[in-house]
């Protein structure tokens, strides 16, 4: 009577859900204060004062009927351009308003991208990177297709080239990067982007077909410590970016984002238009009319992310004391160190007893590592530490 | 490269796409008042007062973490004990938050049961009735399902029950209702109602499954005269409902509505786990925060019918009086009028030498037929009225 599926995706408790769950006993049983909880990713700056400000200029200034009406499949024409100028302000791009798709996010902005380019009646390949967002995984199967994990370079969290190269084949239709990384926290180099472009550059050519890179990069503006994001699309034409406010305006609730599509896409004229028919059976009618104009005036509105620096640092330094062995924070708001023991259920299982919340990395496809978001507290992350230190302390550090 | 299947829905201009260019075109050659667009079924009455109030009052009371934050996938749960009181006082139900799942407007609310209710691998079928919103073929099919559609009852525009009769088999997932209904303008009756319900409570027995009714009423507050909308939950327990404030609230383009599960469903556990799995895969994350907020302030607030209702009336009367025949207004912001020859096509071509813009019948599956959307200027109808008759009289009424 109901899809199978569908019921098992939405009623299966995931890691993160049932840790939650304990937080919230914990919580009620100890006070919230002595709970360590780092399993969430989810922003805890406030948006800035200009969203709130947006808002209330827009709806003195602009007609209801209009501001509140259905705008054009792929977003207010205004909005689209004033969002490629400031694209290409930043990347040095020529992007204008038609090589932008508006979205709910960026999670339907991928889940689009996945559907477009999943070929009717054939086999169909997405490849990703470990440690990965596990979410790749239901939205490429639920539009038919396959997702492939490359295992995870766990010596810097960059690309193992080798395996990749291996997993390439004439079915593959695009490789998901997402840099800066949930939940490693790395930032992709230049030396990895160029690598990977050159790549598919030469599958393109053997395959005799484009291999598109879908880059989903919600945390783009989250990165510490002079750290740039390369912008892929200067490096591989055949690269569609996925875009989100969630993490860089605080708006995960509005679920507002964009696509882009470059003119330089094989075919753009497909492309674009294979895309607004996923978007139209997705049923993703048009991104919040609202939110649409709110960004377009905050697109310039700098990220808070001292409070998240700050926040990674401690969390890293604290860390590092208690003897784990860890990536410095490049970006996003994770760490991932390295479990104490190789089985990371058994180590974030341990760590409850000191109410310390973590995810095992293999929910990430990566065994043996554990992911920590700092979008916390700052106390919080002050008052964990002596407990991770306790936690080190029964593996002998 | 692409999903030709996307690439044709993204790209293959409809009917009304290139009726709307036609206007564009002309109002440019003959200015914008001497063109009569019936074709749009747009809000063009502004959202109540209450609306931006609610808004401004949500901003300043409400922590932004928590305000644009991700709600719960099903919706923040305050705003569905909200919105469910409501409907209780309405309706006489006795629903709770947790019959409700908010979702981004009425058509993600319909894909996500179409969805929900696709079983994996087998044949899946759903009816609706003729005249219907053409989206819902793509929606339905989309999900991997045949859409089959009951030939219009054009007497009255209720239901052929025998043909609908012929088209239940084992297959068959759920029905479609769309009452008060687009493109018709006409509310199912009560009679309607509960002979739909004794038919499909007789087809359950039979098959021995359920057979949901998906009752799409996205214009449910629309409705004149002291016209009643039966509540089909009321009626027949299998029913789900799809809900949007879209016209209600004149809010198309934020996307906000809700699926009702009533608890009554077979097996509620089941269906609900399957929709929430559904509007996951679908990358519905949640509905914006922020509406949900606004609707859940704005569920008593009556809608503007008033323009709607004289609108209606005056087109009614101009075309009755030129000599077409059609149905009384009753609900939605649409006439129905038979066409002036059989061809609807030929006849609503013709009707653009008089600048009236009109949508043949055949694009919602009922020859023969036109729609006029009324919401639209007052000025626009009355302006039109003789150019309706020029019309007619070509055709020697």
């Amino acid at each position: 009577m109901i899809s199978e599926k569908s019921y098992v995706l939405g009623t299966k408790k995931s890691t993160i859900r049932t840790i939650f769950e304990f937080g919230r006993k914990r919580a009620a049983e100890v006070g919230e204060e002595n709970v360590f909880d780092f399993s969430i990713g989810n922003p805890n700056v406030p948006a800035p004062e200009k969203v709130k400000e947006a808002i209330i200029d827009i709806l003195n200034e602009v007609d209801s009927v209009a501001l509140h009406g259905y705008t054009v499949a792929p977003g207010d024409p205004q909005v689209r351009e004033t969002i490629a100028r400031s694209i290409n302000r930043r990347f040095g791009t020529s992007f204008t308003g038609k090589n932008l798709f508006m979205t709910a996010g960026a999670a339907a902005a991928i889940t689009i991208c996945f559907k477009a380019l999943t070929e009717d009646d054939v086999h169909n390949e997405f490849i990703t990177f470990a440690p990965y967002f596990p979410e790749y995984k239901c939205f490429v199967e639920a539009m038919g297709s396959e997702l492939k994990v490359v295992p995870a370079n766990t010596a810097d969290f960059q690309i193992q080239f080798d395996k990749f190269k291996e997993m390439l084949t004439p079915d593959t239709k695009a490789v998901i990067v997402n840099s800066p990384n949930n939940p490693s926290g790395v930032v992709y180099s230049e030396d990895t982007i160029k690598k990977l472009a050159e790549i598919l550059s030469e599958k393109e050519k053997e395959f005799g077909h484009p291999i598109f890179i879908i880059s989903d990069e919600p945390y783009r503006e989250l990165v510490y410590g002079g750290i740039t994001v390369p912008y892929i699309p200067k490096y591989y034409k055949n690269t569609l970016v996925c875009y989100s406010w969630s993490k860089s305006l605080s708006l995960p609730g509005e679920r507002i984002g964009y696509i882009v599509v470059p003119d330089e896409v094989a075919d753009f004229e497909r492309v674009y238009g294979g895309i607004a028919g996923a978007a139209r059976v997705l049923t993703h009618v048009n991104a919040s009319s609202l939110f649409q104009r709110v960004v377009a005036r905050c697109v310039d509105e700098p990220s808070n992310i001292a409070a998240y620096e700050r926040n990674g640092n401690l969390l890293y330094n604290g860390l590092v004391e208690a003897g784990f062995t860890c990536q410095k924070p490049q970006g996003a708001f994770y760490l991932f160190p390295k479990a104490l023991e190789d089985d990371d259920y058994a180590f974030c299982e341990r760590a409850k007893k000191y109410d310390l919340l973590l995810v095992p990395g293999s929910d990430f496809g990566c065994p043996g590592y554990f992911r920590a978001a700092y979008c916390i507290k700052q106390e919080t992350i002050e008052k964990s530490i002596p407990a991770f230190k306790k936690l080190a302390a029964e593996y002998g550090k």
